[in-house]
């Protein structure tokens, strides 16, 4: 799981052996069960997600019902914008499957900021490359059918589509659980 | 302008003279036109636009329709996720009033960041940031119902209301012209 964290890193800044033995000194890595809860709504949080394996999502409790916003899996990074704007969370986090996840803080990484001034790069150009992956799935949503929804979900996270729930997909593509299911049978229609 | 630009600065970084001295002699500052096209689908870009004055927006040709995807105005910072990624541009970026921008490129602020590198830190700071109001934003969109979103948006931005045409409204909102005519017609029952 270390290699799998530092062939991450080394997309972005390449690390000597004491870099990296400042990081393992950091114990950032952490198992956790499918079901385990990270953050609740309402709470403070200062914690950053990375996952090496497994899948967590966010979602929100809206009238009694949950909407299912994000689907983190391999490599993805999650820090949730409560931990950003210090306030309150508005959503949930939660572990999808049984996970391997580093935990940093925001204390950690103003401490390894500050040792290792390239750190400051890396978070720099992942913040960026992450706001432009976000914002593309952003304007597809916007601007897809339902379909085309899961049509660009089926080519670009194949793996989704088997690893969550129904309904839990069902209200991150924006529909109901019903939808959903006519959708996929229509489309298993067109291909046969 | 100028004032603007080092006052939003200041939020994240204080700056020295020098450091003033040297954005003010990069001819940052730009006065376009409304209708401007400042990006063209299939073009590569490698230009950032910070808003001094006025409102940009993005949008997409669907079709041979134009989807309206997101508007920035007053101190909102936009760099085409065709710029991180080095690819052509999907979208098309223009000018929907006259507006004064700064226009930066990817070698200018390699350029500074590796002068000042103060300026690393405030490039990471406002990513995060971003990344953030982006999600906040998308989860609102994922799930609010579009009289939701159009409620939202009179909150939130209110003054896009009347600055941005109905029909480039309707399709950021992620609905039909026809649809927002109704809609707003319901909400004015609603309210008298």
């Amino acid at each position: 799981m270390q290699n799998k964290l530092f062939s991450f890193i080394s997309k972005y800044i390449s690390l000597t052996e004491d870099e990296k033995n400042a990081l393992l000194s950091l114990n950032l890595f952490h198992s956790l069960k499918k079901g385990t809860v990270l953050l609740k709504e309402g709470q403070y949080a200062k914690e950053s997600y990375f996952v090496l394996s497994g899948c967590i999502r966010t979602y929100y409790i809206i009238e009694g019902e949950e909407k299912t916003t994000a689907f983190y899996t391999e490599t993805d990074v999650l820090t949730p914008h409560c931990v950003i704007h210090q306030t309150p969370s508005d959503y949930y986090v939660s572990c999808v499957e049984d996970c391997i996840l580093t935990i940093s803080n925001a204390d950690m990484e103003a401490e390894v900021n500050s040792k290792f001034p390239k750190f400051e790069i890396m978070c720099r150009k992942l913040s960026e490359e992450l706001l432009a992956k976000q914002r593309i799935d952003f304007d597809e949503f916007k601007t897809s059918s339902p379909e085309q929804r899961y049509l660009n979900l089926l080519q670009k996270r194949p793996d989704l589509i088997q690893r969550v729930p129904q309904h839990q997909l069902a209200s991150y593509l924006g529909i109901k659980p019903q939808s959903l299911s006519r959708l996929r049978a229509r489309i298993l229609e067109k291909k046969s």
